[in-house]
């Protein structure tokens, strides 16, 4: 097991930087895991980051440094010079981490660092990461990989795998290719070591030829994380359109997609700007956070122009159920909205077509909303509001929750049809909007029925 | 590849079922991923289900059982005898995966089940799997692992490991244990691969024997998919309190945890039930959703209430900013709930305390509250409102974004002491609570201020 980081670990660490005592310090974060150490880093001030990172083993400092948080990453990166990125960091991470890394650096030190990579396969290789556009599966996968001709024996084979495993981690899957490089099948470790008696059979015999699930280098990302989970995959090889094998994908990776789109759909919701944690500094949580508050104030006000122009003065009582119809038509909204997120997160051919799920949609909120009107029409009687008024509002109430409901399925699907985040839809944007035609609705029957129901008894109960 | 589903396939296969056509129906789903296959069954009526299952070969049909939809796989295993359910589904599919299976039987028929299965150690590995607490590492973990024990030569852990590997798909990790099954160091697919040109060698030379993370069987699920994603960890062990190893748990399953995580948190934000999919039947998903509209609607009341006692109709006025006020308080308590969620989902030792956590949301909360304060203040005095209506909003503005900042942050931080999930303070109760305690605050500064404005100028610019 490793140490477990403690306030009063970091609080030791901070001293020994401070008296410069290195043995201290090197025996204090020795039995630290990279992703810990990066814990500690993320709260020290930069020159102690520096200090500390430069403490470390190579293999363990560039762990460290891609488990950092990107702003304190940039920081520390800014401080080294390139010949220390180059040999120390960049040779030893993955080709796709260091495609990463080289992409945060500023322009002219991206082409120091790679000109000063001393080997000329992995220049490339990171040079040809950094050429796909960022959120497709070339951008993600990783090079190293562990691939075997179908003409080799299994002798020639390990033999070869053993060059290629020296920078991976884990293995997972052999991939068989044939001597232009297109995937032919793949070949589990398993499979091999229990072959290893007959050395001299050849590949070919012993790989699975068919049904391997690759992608393309231009798959979209969430695409390639929704067919990994669906069919629980370890690993997926990404192909060129030829076929090629150009490199692989690994479940970390795509559990940090998986993470990420959660974290996103999450933040839309609730109103924060994604990126934002509740550790990050007081200013950067309130530029985070204020512009969606002041798009909701920007509703606010229309509320306050709709509620003037029907004249609130003339029937006040119609300011008791305003909150009511809002919150109502907004939850309804929210509600409509992230159930359509989460279908088209999961989008499958098998799928209602956009027409089935409004009327499905339809159905639900009218119903939702015949319960809901009908709620609010007995209890309000029973406290002893007027009629006209419960009449009102369980009216208005109805054609809210129906409103709310359509356009809370609608909404979504047309974002994600023009290429918009359809999570955009759920939190304050919809709420806001659901809160103006809300009262707009509310204030519209108001006003057809006030009238016309001023012969009706004042109340059912008394 | 495997054949993409589509609807065309679909309606071919319900024809074949129609039809009795089997060597049909067999060319059809012959090629179909186990995943695939399951999103078809899903779709089907529960005897062509039943009848499309039954088409199926042994292995293929205990991978598609595991992928249905939870709802659809009980009513199949309802159709189901027990002798099928032992013999051909259980004996073909993960320890983990048949205790799940097991426990969603009825009790009568799980006893026959586990009766009927044919291996003693099986049968026992599924009671054991079946006694952990749901939601803790041993009731995720399986069963079946390769270990090695650390006196073994390289030649007999090979024998050994062909025998345990014969149940399992993805052998990622081997465990070193010793004569007491205590978990002693792990040793890759890959070393032993290199190292079996030297068969004699033992076990002992070429393990690694420190930091292997491994969690308790008692470990909460959620802990668990932390630390995997933390430590990019592909498996992990499991151990008892003795150190002992009882399983092990894959990503895949850890995938599951995560995703369902996300799932849960952004329904109960988005005021859903979890388990509800946009697919589900117009009465599942209006039992999902009334009950969090009612909650909604029991606020509206409230605020009808409030309302009421400050008696509306003295100051109709007041009624303009009333969705201002409301809408405000509740994006506020929805992003500082949210914050806290996310923040307690990630927790580290290195956190700032509760106390510095209030301290700190105080101060965005008020530096918020000054800047959409001050932006009312000005825009409603431009659009002609009296200047006691302008001070009265602003100031209520202020007190309520201030208010519900602390309670977007209190409330989540005390559901999770009392281990109450945090996550339901956002959404739906939050933005009910913070629209009440608006109000009540907006009335209250407007009671306390509308009388002593009346001397102020009508309107600061006319």
């Amino acid at each position: 097991m490793y140490i477990k980081i403690t306030k009063e670990l970091l609080a030791e660490i901070r001293r020994s930087i401070a008296d410069g005592k290195d043995t201290a310090l090197l025996q204090l974060t020795n039995d630290l895991h990279p992703a810990d150490l990066a814990e500690i880093i993320n709260e020290l001030r930069p020159e102690e980051a520096v200090y500390l990172y430069r403490t470390l083993n190579e293999e363990n400092a560039a762990d460290v440094m891609l488990e950092l948080d990107e702003d304190v990453r940039n920081q520390l990166l800014s401080q080294l010079t390139s010949r220390e990125i180059a040999e120390d960091l960049i040779e030893n991470i993955d080709s796709d981490d260091a495609a990463d890394v080289i992409s945060e650096l500023p322009e002219e030190k991206q082409e120091e660092v790679i000109a000063l990579l001393e080997d000329i396969h992995t220049a490339s290789d990171i040079i040809d990461l950094m050429n796909y556009e960022e959120g497709t599966a070339g951008a993600l996968m990783a090079k190293e990989l562990i691939y075997v001709n179908i003409h080799w024996t299994v002798v020639h084979a390990i033999k070869e795998m053993r060059k290629q495993s020296e920078d991976i981690d884990n293995v997972y899957t052999i991939y068989v290719v044939d001597d232009d490089d297109v995937l032919l099948g793949t070949l589990s470790m398993k499979t091999l070591i229990f072959a290893s008696s007959s050395l001299r059979s050849s590949i070919a015999e012993l790989y699975r030829s068919k049904q391997v699930q690759t992608v393309l280098t231009s798959t979209p990302v969430e695409e390639v994380a929704n067919l990994m989970k669906k069919y629980d995959l370890v690993v997926i090889p990404v192909v060129n359109e030829n076929n090629q094998l150009m490199g692989r994908i690994t479940i970390d990776d795509v559990v940090d997609v998986i993470q990420e789109e959660a974290d996103k759909d999450y933040a839309l919701a609730s109103g924060i700007s994604e990126d934002v944690e509740s550790g990050d500094s007081i200013w950067t949580l309130t530029r985070a956070r204020l512009p969606w508050l002041l798009i909701g104030m920007g509703g606010g006000l229309s509320s306050a122009y709709v509620i003037g122009v029907y004249d609130i003065t003339e029937n006040p009582q119609m300011a008791i159920f305003m909150p009511l119809i809002a919150a109502t038509g907004g939850n309804v909204g929210v509600q409509s909205a992230a159930l359509v997120v989460k279908a088209l997160a999961n989008q499958s051919e098998l799928d209602e077509t956009v027409w089935r799920k409004l009327v499905k949609e339809l159905a639900v909120g009218s119903f939702n909303a015949l319960v809901c009107s009908i709620i609010i029409f007995f209890t309000t009687q029973l406290f002893n509001f007027d009629l006209s008024l419960s009449i009102t509002a369980s009216l208005a109430l109805f054609s809210v929750i129906v409103f709310a409901s359509i356009s809370g399925t609608y909404i979504p699907l047309t974002l994600n049809r023009f290429g918009i985040d359809p999570a955009l839809a759920t939190g304050p944007f919809i709420t806001t909007t659901n809160d103006i035609v809300g009262l707009i609705i509310y204030f519209g029957v108001g006003h057809l029925l006030l009238h016309w129901l001023q012969g009706l008894p004042i109340n059912l109960f008394h």
